[in-house]
């Protein structure tokens, strides 16, 4: 085991590759870097919350003590949760991207709604007019996309989530597709800043004609999870989830 | 090819045996109904929407002469959907049914609410009091789940969405699991009337206790699609869809 | 002071004009019982919650010894809840009929949508095809219309809310209008069962082209609340209502 | 009549108290930013749309000729529509703003989360960890709100419509309180950007500790309808509105 700091660390992924488990201390800020940062390593990454809502991490930090045993003995489940992938088509050749929870467009500071054109596998979705557009794994169904009014995705269902943020209509819906689907955004907005946000945490501006292009990516994150610790009982608990209130 | 009425025909799965594509007139109703009855067929079925919104027919009555052409051409896609199915454990033995776009537990004329647990796999979802659950195959997820505010899936996405009717509760979001999972409904409504439906067609009063599993059918039903004609177009044209309102 | 039971009372209306506050032993169902039996007195009506939700109650059960002294030194605020009223226009002349929460149209167990003209006013809202719909006085907001997916309404606002059960289309909001306007919904569904139901208590079975008017009563019902215990923090406590979750 | 450009005229409302109708040619942008000018003027403003959707404007550019000798016939409408206000205490003074549609406190480009606490008439309603809020008129309803899915409210409906933009949580619903009531939000967020936008149109940086009281202003301003093209009808072709898709 190895106990480190993402941004401290100058290099992760080579860390995660000598040991058998990794154990990370933070919140869910601290896990998605560390998930970017491991760039596929197979090595299952156990998560300890120390602060906020802590739906990636496995235990909050004063159960560690009564785990650790538990993980030495090998009574874990590692789950493994796909990560998205973009490329961006313009001017500058960028350099692909990954998340594990979201790709967000979104517009700057003015109070102007920005245009955006989808097709999924080549067919038009549609042409939003918003003030941007989440673009979430199952991982992140529960996260920025839920804000947004999106449905909740069990992490074991493979599809995209693709929720828009106040979007001018009256037809707004979360579209559910296959994670194996192409999803292409072009920025249709001339005089606008819009920004793409990985994770909520790594910022590109984009420009008018900029295509960006979402997809699952070959990698993947390994995930530690005790047993009898489900993803709905978190969703219950730690978003007071419920079909009923008496 | 073959034309035939569902209602008529003693046996449609044996007809669709001996042709090489079955040419269906009718609306959304008769295509459910149909692909019901062609029990796990692998005849392609061609749709010819005579009325209603015809989400699951290929084309409008008056372009048939035009596209009988193409038909005979080879010129089309064929997509296989995916029937869901579901049996309940209870006194009296029932059968199996099959459904192409949903099933739906629902309760009688009394304006109280009923009670379901579900589990997803085993593990608790959450208790629901509500008018109603819906559990809709990705085929379904326009048809009375969008009513009751559910997203929108595409067809190539291999989920259910489990969306509550009416539930008393602020935190209402559709759940999307992977088509793969056991969706696990027990009754616990004591003196209130539920009823299970298949595609809003078929009927079967259930009582206390009664536990409803769903989950995917091996069979499913192959619909003919014109190419150039994308779900999302549908969507768009029938459902007056968009992401934007200029 | 005096306690009655709701219905072997044979007329709360008459009782309550005798006394200075009446106590009302029960849940939300009951309040709303004795908010229509009692005809517009403007006796202050005291609930103690024995069960349920309790949105109109004032206290619970246990908290009944220590509140007594509060009530007799007259250190309570009475609010004034706005009734609402119903005439069916139909060969067979039907009473009209008053309620504290909402009106619901909605179908029997057969599933199909119903068929529902409103108007404004007499200018055309909008044709709805749904399971039903729900016209709600501000105290009702956060009975079935919130199930429904209805805005929160502040008692004090003086509005309808008018919420679709289900209604297929993909553009379903929230209708808000003034409660001093005239809200007329005709039936048009011919072959289907339609019932209006009063507080979820009461039901009237309609046919087609009946025409259901709702109006502001001129009655209304008053509430005792104690000060310090707001609407919004009811809210908060029996609805788990949150603006953020950590 | 005088026809006037709203950024080139120096003193909209001196002009406005010397003509018996305003003509404003421009689109909803223009309609709000004349509807400030104004200042309470009780000149009615006849609106005529030359882009985008035109919500607050009363005809098409082209309906022009044949509407005018309806205007010289005085065969109109003219509604007053509430204004809002609204007063930020903070170090350095500033001036009270009006808007017509909306007051929106928002994020900067930063990805993170708002903290906004929220009292009515002194009474908390909840605390938002969001990416804004926005606080609309009735007549702004159909603006920003609607994008942040708010109820749809009538312009006769005397209610402020408060509705969060992307909370993170599951329990989201706009809020109706009455126009009589103040609302008081108070920046709880230390170190990111926030703005207050008057009608999309005017922002003011706020800073942590700010507190900003909205409220009725004592002024208004009146718009000139055409007798027969009533809020829902736009709302229906405008927006695409409707209670069923077939």
């Amino acid at each position: 085991m190895a106990n480190l700091r993402a941004d401290t660390c100058p290099d992760i992924s080579a860390l995660a590759n000598e040991v058998d488990l990794l154990m990370v201390f933070g919140g869910d800020g601290t896990m998605l870097s560390v998930a970017r940062a491991l760039r596929g390593s197979a090595t299952p990454v156990f998560g300890i919350n120390v602060g906020g809502l802590g739906f990636l991490t496995s235990v909050q930090a004063p159960e560690v003590p009564k785990v650790l045993q538990q993980l030495w003995t090998g009574a874990y489940v590692v789950e493994s949760r796909s990560l998205i992938e973009t490329t961006v088509r313009s001017a500058n050749e960028l350099q692909p991207q990954v998340a594990l929870n979201d790709f967000v467009l979104s517009r700057g500071t003015a109070s102007r709604l920005i245009e955006l054109d989808v097709k999924i596998d080549g067919e038009t979705l549609t042409r939003y007019r918003c003030d941007g557009l989440i673009v979430s794994s199952p991982t992140g169904s529960t996260a920025y996309s839920l804000a947004a009014g999106g449905a909740v995705v069990s992490p074991a269902a493979e599809v995209f989530a693709i929720t828009p943020i106040c979007p001018h209509t009256l037809s707004n819906r979360s579209v559910i597709v296959g994670l194996q689907s192409k999803i292409e955004v072009t920025v249709l907005s001339q005089k606008l800043e819009v920004f793409l946000t990985a994770d909520g945490q790594e910022q590109t501006p984009l420009t008018f004609g900029n295509v960006v292009q979402i997809y699952r990516s070959r990698k993947s994150v390994r995930l530690v999870r005790l047993p009898g610790r489900s993803f709905f009982e978190t969703l219950r608990k730690k978003l007071s989830w419920s079909g009923s209130n008496v």
